[in-house]
């Protein structure tokens, strides 16, 4: 190692796989100077740090009741919708983005709006322990970057995309044309790389919003860049709504109501894919998705047929369409939804374990923003993204209270199941600290 | 007014009705020394108080970005699991029971285990703008009786009732005998009855856990209770599960699998019943409640049924069976629920708005507790349980950032959709300040 990395000493809990939850009642974690995982000890009393990881290393024990948990990763956020959360609940999708969404994002043109609602928008989620996002960001090129340069600045680790409409919007909000509309976002590409050329943190996304707000040409256009980029993700909303796709089957007949063959055929899914929603499905869209090895953002009402599937599937706040910030209650939504499905289904379709809904926001958010290699657990090789819980005085907040008694596991239930922000005292991305004192 | 009394000047909003959600930008409401509201002025401009209230009124003048609204009402609550919410998810109801709850609540024997773990309940919810509850104890008198003192004490609005057990559960966890039932019943009645005599602030009710857990003649003799104290309420489980009906026809076969007919056939059916849960229901039982002017409490799914039927509504947190201890997430339950069902019945069931669930976290609740004339808005002659809201600097929480163009309706939804106990700055209970610095 060449410079004094960190090890962090303490209880550890993470997702192995979907079935196995690891909880480590003494972990010896150690970061290089770069935010990798150098080494992970398991241990069932106090280990000793020394042994691991040089003398020069910056030993962090963890406080008593803290314990380790990976970083959350968001896998369908609107930034600019993080001002108008919650606004317009029962509204049918198209008549919502008309009324509030596309009024609100306009106001994404000035620059000073954009830097004050996504300086905001980071910090928020951050501090809630979303250690990575994958972003729609507006169509405004210039505020795309700002919020681009915002998550390097506070090291958030994130996929950041200029969102791409040219039509079924107002005037005010759209992109001008097709040329304009890929002119910024080769643009924004270009911005981003320049800030981080080797996209450890921050990368650009290809976002075109949906198949309605895009011509032909733009969504061929977005398949060329695809084509032309290889590292970068690409994102959309997949299926989201009646609405949504019988408006989409009149302005694409030729796609028969597939919207799998839609965006395939203009070279925009694979596996860098990241589809939101996909409320609606029917098995031969399944199986496309399946065999192009295709991401599903937060879906808690069908998560259990994509991951039966052995699609990948992740949460994601949908920060502006869902009223939270917090992937803490999507796991919390995903079990209540599954266990809904399981009544419905007379117990055919078993709900999800706090372990599996856990797996989601951690492991299954990782591999649906292609980050699979790089994040989601505490494997040897990946990145340090992770956040320290307290729970114990002031850092208990409104969690349950904790029992002398109590397990590890237990401690550990509980928190997904009531805790909050409160309870992440530090949140570290990439090694850096992004939360917290340390 | 025979002592000086408080105003409280600042902007206010809560429900006149299910359809009417008031919003007054500067109230002064005149409490007096007894906590009741005497009046309330409305304006659109900064009032002057002096003139409603006397010279020697307290005046409460609201800082900036904060408003009022009425506290709120959990109509469901088991006290005993306030330490295991959220354990067991996905498990079915009996089971539930005998491996997590029953267990748990037996430990509430030893009063010093339930005063540490009421006391963190009790102000765990205070904290949370819960200014009433109908609580669930355990089957422990001694126990139970601590709950109402803690709650007198801390000054929290509460129904507080020793849970009734004689079967179906572990020796080690149920009432020794039907007479020793309801021997510890009248004992706790009479207690929390020296406690508060007219029972301003909190009063016994008697709660049959649910009929599998009763012997006939407990239930007979709980009936007569009821009869012989016309001031108390009582609290069950209705038709929450397939696997709890079934078991009630098993050992109820005279009723045909009418819930309603059971309760009604003991005495314990009628204006003054908190039906929990309610999930499933006849055209039969429905009819039966409506007659009866039962209440139900917390059916996120088949509330708007119950509304448009005009059958008393309310939200419960079920602490214990759920694991949000916040009425908020109740609320957002509630309308995600609700619009959930719009979508399935093609638009028939509408969804319900920000206005109707805040309607039952506040006006509905109270009607549900018997306590419908007393509080639940701010109506002059009702008592002034409330909450003032903080939306500002350190008080933001997690809520959406507020701007300066918002109406006090847009930051209202904004709190109601996004905010947390930490927008909850000050708690009254009968005009006294149960939570925050005056
Ligand atoms: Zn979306
Ligand atoms: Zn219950």
């Amino acid at each position: 190692m060449a410079q004094p990395g960190k090890v962090f000493l303490g209880p550890l809990v993470h997702s192995v796989s979907l079935s196995e939850l690891e909880i480590i009642p003494f972990a010896a974690v150690a970061v290089n100077h770069e935010g990798s995982i150098t080494s992970v000890h398991r241990s069932a009393s106090p280990p000793q740090a020394e042994e691991d990881t040089g003398p020069a290393a910056i030993v962090h024990r963890l406080a008593s009741g803290r314990f380790l948990v990976p970083g959350f990763v968001d896998t369908h956020n609107h930034a600019p919708q993080w001002a108008q959360r919650g606004l317009g609940q029962g509204m049918h999708i198209l008549d919502w983005l008309d009324a509030i969404t596309f009024p609100n994002e306009a106001r994404f043109a000035d620059p000073s709006h954009a830097r004050r609602v996504y300086a905001s928008c980071v910090d928020g989620f951050l501090r809630q322990g979303v250690t990575t996002a994958s972003y729609y960001g507006s169509v405004h090129g210039e505020a795309t970057k700002i919020l681009a340069g915002l998550c390097l600045d506070k090291g958030q680790r994130a996929l950041v995309g200029k969102c791409n409409m040219t039509r079924n919007a107002p005037d005010s909000y759209r992109d001008a044309s097709v040329g304009e509309s890929l002119r910024a976002t080769e643009d924004c590409i270009a911005h981003i790389r320049a800030l981080d050329p080797a996209g450890r943190l921050v990368r650009h996304v290809l976002t075109p919003r949906f198949a309605i707000s895009c011509h032909p040409e733009l969504l061929r256009g977005l398949g060329e860049l695809a084509r032309a980029n290889p590292d970068l993700p690409v994102q959309t909303h997949f299926n989201e709504a009646e609405q949504e796709m019988a408006a989409t089957r009149e302005l694409f007949p030729q796609f028969a109501g597939s919207e799998a063959d839609l965006y395939e055929h203009y070279g925009l899914l694979g596996e860098r894919s990241i589809l939101a929603h996909c409320c609606h499905k029917t098995e031969y869209e399944l199986r496309r998705l399946e065999a192009l090895g295709c991401g599903v953002a937060h879906c808690p009402v069908s998560n259990m047929t994509f991951l039966r599937r052995g699609i990948k599937v992740g949460l994601g706040t949908d920060s502006g369409g869902g009223f939270s910030s917090s992937i803490l209650d999507a796991m919390r939504q995903a079990m209540i939804a599954s266990h809904a499905r399981e009544i419905m289904s007379e117990g055919r379709d078993k709900g999800l374990s706090v372990g599996e809904v856990f797996y989601l926001a951690t492991v299954g958010g990782a591999q649906v923003c292609g980050l699979g290699d790089r994040i989601g657990n505490f494997e040897v090789g990946k990145e340090f993204d992770a956040i320290v819980v307290g729970t114990q005085g002031a850092e208990q907040g409104i969690m349950i209270m904790v029992e002398e008694e109590d397990s590890l596991r237990t401690v550990f239930k509980k928190f997904v199941m009531t805790g909050d922000d409160r309870n992440m005292v530090e949140v570290y991305v990439q090694g850096r600290l992004v939360k917290g004192r340390e």
